[in-house]
């Protein structure tokens, strides 16, 4: 039988091994693994690595950010970007606008990606109000039609849910066999220092991160695991920044409470010094929580290395500079306060873990394969997705594990005007990314026309 | 291209994913996966699991073990056992009786394996005395021919080494290449617990569970992962049998000290009150360390559920109960202090788990894969095991998920004369093992002759 | 000289020792210790012990406490209760009505108090609302009139503040040198468990207990805890009843916060089982935190023999049985719900622990002095009070340490109809109080006129 | 009555308070506190602080120390330095020659002692062998005799007993009553570091402080607490000297096991980077635990201020710098191994804590009471020491809170010929000694003959 493509030669490799071989490609999925196989389409891989397609399950597209500001991105640049860094896949949020109910924005977010996307789609939902027609209706109706799961919000205003709240949202989670995601930040006690620096005039970039310490981030994480405790169900914490916060979740985990745990490229490899920065310049560091210290990513890679870590992904919120610091009248924009919150990174989420984490020996290929996909789709119901293997969406891409770059600004294809990474050395690229076996990227040029779907997801499954 | 065989139907399991694909196998190795594929023989596993072979990493095969008591199975009956299980790799551990070399003893256990052996085996060096020829000669010498791991004793008159000679021994293990393997139970708190209760006239079966309290392998493990910092070398415990002892565990993970955790049937489904039954009836649950109680159970289990744990072994040391309790005079057995240490348990590892865990729905088939095979060929070093994986030894199971069947004796192959989980009901169990493509069992009868062969590893690999 | 009054013969004892002496008072205040000391009045204290007359920290008078019920006890029935129990002085709490300010309700409350106490009294305020007026003048004017702390809730609808509520208080309290009292249960997390036991109509008393597990109080400890450490303040939690929120004060302090730490009998003594009694009889024991069970009294105790505690209070909190169980309609009372929570202990509190610590061994009477007088004068600023020491008040107690008692209704004081601990056993009574050098009460029978006083405080002294 | 002496004008302090009165002193113990008092001999303390003679519970006094080493301290030079310190007690160790008993060796170290001393005296005991004859004979013939505590060493050679021996000697402790000290250190690893150092050339003063890291006394730490966890009984560790091993200590009590700890001025002040001075300057810093370093000293503070320490002593062991550092050939001393361990600080002790705690807000008056004298007293069960209490020994020194000093060996009068602490600032001194109510030290001048005693101890009160 002839394939319609063939990968031949790369090092296949898998959450659980890696193997040589050829991969044959039918009707865009993976139909054989072997040797000797023949497709109408043949592609070279000797010397490279194939991995699963990345998965990035934290982006924000399209989003609107408060007032007069808009995302970097929409979803044609977003995938483009996504697609160019070895990702197959990516997980954006759907914010309903005020006024809006959770099935309109669901809609609404559906449309802008419609016809748009170089990489699959499948979207969370963002929980901002725990009303009876979101909880009782929106919400099931949504998890039905493939939206199993949703992030709530311990932080910024109008956005954050009370205690009682976010019980109520996972209650829903837990009847209906949703995951729930948390941001756990203090909301309160961030305002209460965000005040105190105002009024003591300290109100550069840097301040975003003195005004959210590591304790505000530890305490919400440990009532976000007591809330799903209580609620008796699982529960995401996302963008997890230092080891006080990771401690607590893993004390959560000896009791018994089904905690899931995600971090980040910002917090391995960035410092609050980047937002101390003459001027504003600090703006462009700006995400919550924000890049701890040196001590806190040791604590970030311990916690890689050892596998208290489901997920990898980039939180990609991508600002313009004007945009954060400085387009509006001065005295409006002189603090801190008014960055909005986000840094660039679907990009360059795979270069940075695959060249300091494997690169460097800290991670094995296996366990990079599931922080950046094969836990991606499982967690989150992606089933044909996330893996080289018979019957999975052939989503695959094609690395050269030697060749070395410093990531630039020039070469990146997201909306934002910079890059948090500016001449960061990495070894090691994604050469070409394949999308259900059509090629969307090769050697870093994006190729062919939007085809990327939305993917309606099965039930969560939250157990390694 | 036809291949020797085929298995059709199966949903193969990894550890990172299941499918429902055709298996071929040519050359003993696992050549292809995907649809339609013809072989010379065909198995119909239609509603059937297909698992990697299992592999049990920590068995006792044939070992002298005190005056006058030979082990209950020789290599022919313990791998007959382990494959009538559902494995396909069996770990033994070559013990220098005092006077000989590790070289000899190592020598004497492969002659003794030579041509018995219905699954591979690959042996483990205990390592009870740390001379200069031990381990400036042979321990190197012996890695290089592909014995990478060694055991360490902190308990056992005899075999216990002092910490002085663990460092040592790590040492080795650190310039080499190879694992150390610690038993860590504190021998001198034993002892002196032990020798309290002898002379108060406790000496029934369950003082030895009392004697051998959670402090003690608590400690022992707090040392020994503290070792394993000072020598900066990774270090498997093994028999973790509390949670007070993984406990310690994840804290040195946390401190960034590499460390990997066995557990084993019994700390999940007996306690110390099996060891108090009638007369010496208890003799037949003694291991070291002892089972617990239902919360320490329970504790375990969580360290499953939550991947606190990198491999499930039997621990498998069979004895017959005449030599467990009374065949010399009266008095010499008249203590706990006299029952050899150790339980069968290769042929009931898997199903137990299988039942146990999966069934119950505590933890997913793809952890049941990483738990039972995949993770002892990673960290072990055994390259060609461990997955259902192309390049692979066709090293398989095929299990029916459904059957159910009560645990007894008589349907049991190894050579001890009792099973501790008689009675024990189970769903799920093998029913073909197949080693390098040819079935060594086939719905409870072993097959064919012995044709398992010692496997040499290369370097362990102690990332997840 | 001759003194007033001069007690011969008793083991005097301090926080720092114990020594026979006697004791001269002069003018109401501790004015010579040594030998052969001669005063108009004598008292002959052979046989007997000599403590600081009790402190009672945390005491609940003359609250309204809902629709139509009030507490069971005036401050003539309180103080005479505590006096009987070996107290001299009593922290009572000012809660301001609705509408009422908080000044507005320190002066109702010292206007209750007037003229009706057989005890010291002196006045915790409770800050239910954190609006300017109580912030910015309330709280400041009532701190120079040393009211030096306050309490704050997270639990109690119409009760509990915000996490940013509480920080503005924890702000004053920092700028004025008064110290936080933390009530630490999430009230969100109770009410989400109190709905679905409602619903599932589980309406018992016992479901009081189960609707506040132990988990939403180690949470609100977490928290606590956190919001003291940014808000860079010391804090009190009371009334901890349990091992987790131990542990997480415990762990805040080893971070650096200042956290002080206060049990009471009812966890020690009480168990959950407690409340789960036929009909409605359950609701005596109704208090929040609920008591808990056998193994966190164990954890309870380890605090208190190691020193994890500051002080040990009653929260003391009188009910009549009638009010906590059925006066109203049948409908209205038949949930938990409605049950007032709090138990009387003020008379019982210092013979529970003289019998179950010092009796038993647990605790030395140093120990106990400073659990139930030294310490609670040092930490809220009773500069005159806690101590058997020149210059100090005369307020001792005399204790019998042979005498057993039953504990009963029938002997006590207070205005409740009952008393949690019917048929208790202890050894050890107080036979004599002497406030200020007046004899308060005499072997069980209250003496003189009501003539104890309002005491203003100085700053609290939270450093041990 | 007219006393012998009174105190008169001084703020006089005990661990639970403090208070201004006038001390009268009778037959050399405290007879009256009060007001007015006359005495034969009137002391004016007028802005002076009296503070309960310091108790050191941790020295070394004319103890061999290797090869040609001999202690820099008799008896008489020791306890003058003690006595020009504030203290009042010393507990110097009795170490048992090679070849000697324990009970010569107590006999011939009362007789070293007898005639020489300024202060009192009472001696610990070194058990270095658990032979029968001193476990059986010795051990409890010196407990009677009032020598009811006995230190076990986890390291050195020749000194440090295997774990069983140590599980022997402390049941010796908890059928005698007497209470086991240990220096948790773990030999073994520190020889294997040694060696590894020694082999790569690092043989400076600083390896000294590299090869006992923090891990090998976490590890010892654990294991001191498991074997008293296992033999039922209480447990001194002296000389913490970081956060990890406290932490463990709190684990333990946190089990419910007894455990006591002790810190010394070394940890609070001193860091590793002390011994890396040029040349071999470094070895005036060599004792053991080593110095760590400014975050492990925050740790002690934090364990000092809240209490999680019981004693702070000096574990002054003084030696000579031409001893510690090249008296012998060059190839002899070449190494860090050969450095006596210990450094001179018993007359340092009491002013460093006073300056750095009590004076810059750290620790209160009181706990620095209870810490350096209070707290001896009643652990090591000096019943007639430790607090100005009536009836006890008149052991009071006199503070000059405000004196300002720089510490320098030119005013010190220990044997050892350097401090380490030189040049230190200190603001707050001792003016004056008096021991059972005779003046042995004025205004830094040692008074009178040696009258110091051995005092007879009872046994150990190990609660709080």
């Amino acid at each position: 039988m002839d394939f319609d493509t063939v990968i031949h030669g790369a090092r296949v490799v898998s959450s659980s091994g890696a193997t040589n071989c050829d991969v044959g490609i039918l009707d865009g999925r993976i139909a054989a693994l072997g040797a000797g196989l023949n497709g109408v389409e043949s592609i070279d891989a000797e010397g490279l690595i194939a991995l699963p397609g990345g998965i990035d399950s934290h982006v924000h597209i399209a989003q609107p950010s408060g007032p007069g500001i808009e995302m970097a991105d929409d979803f044609a640049s977003a995938t483009r970007a996504a697609a160019c860094g070895g990702n197959t896949t990516v997980m954006p949020f759907c914010l309903p606008d005020d006024g809006q109910t959770l099935r309109e924005a669901a809609a609404a977010y559906l449309a802008k990606a419609q016809g748009q996307c170089l990489t699959d789609v499948s979207f969370h939902l963002i929980v901002k109000s725990a009303d009876p027609v979101t909880l009782g209706q929106d919400l099931p109706a949504l998890i039905a039609l493939g939206m199993t799961s949703f992030k709530v919000f311990m932080t910024y205003r109008g956005m954050r849910l009370t205690d009682a709240e976010i019980l109520r949202v996972m209650d829903v989670a837990r009847e209906h066999g949703a995951l729930t995601m948390v941001h756990a930040e203090n909301e309160d006690a961030i305002e209460f220092l965000r005040e105190k620096a105002e009024r003591s005039g300290r109100t550069q970039p840097v301040q975003h991160a003195r005004t959210r310490p590591v304790p505000v981030e530890r305490e919400a994480t440990h009532r976000a695991t007591t809330l799903a405790e209580v609620a008796d169900v699982p529960v995401m914490i996302v963008h997890v920044s230092n080891g006080a916060a990771l401690d607590e979740i893993q004390r959560a985990r000896a009791r018994g409470v089904r905690v899931l745990a995600e971090t980040c490229p910002q917090y391995i490899t960035l410092t609050a010094d980047d937002l101390d920065r003459a001027g504003f310049e600090g703006a462009k560091w700006v995400c919550s929580p924000p890049p701890r210290d040196t001590q806190e990513q040791a604590a970030i890679w311990a916690g890689l290395e050892q596998g208290a870590f489901d997920v990898f992904s980039s939180d990609h919120c991508p600002f313009r500079f004007a945009d954060t610091a400085g387009k509006d009248a001065p005295g409006a924009r002189a603090s801190f306060r008014n960055i909005p919150n986000g840094i660039p990174g679907v990009e360059t989420r795979l270069p940075i873990l695959f060249s300091e984490g494997v690169g460097k020996g800290r991670i094995s290929l296996e366990a990079f394969a599931a922080l950046t996909a094969t836990n991606h789709a499982r967690i989150y119901g992606l089933d044909r997705k996330g893996s080289i293997a018979i019957g999975k969406d052939a989503d695959i891409v094609l690395w050269d594990p030697a060749m070395t770059r410093k990531v630039t600004q020039d070469d990146l294809h997201h909306g934002s005007d910079y890059t948090p990474w500016e001449g960061f050395d990495v070894t090691g690229w994604p050469v070409r990314t394949i999308l259900r076996g059509r090629t969307v990227m090769l050697n870093g040029i994006p190729q062919g026309s939007p085809e990327g779907v939305h993917v309606a997801r099965t039930k969560p499954q939250v157990m390694p």
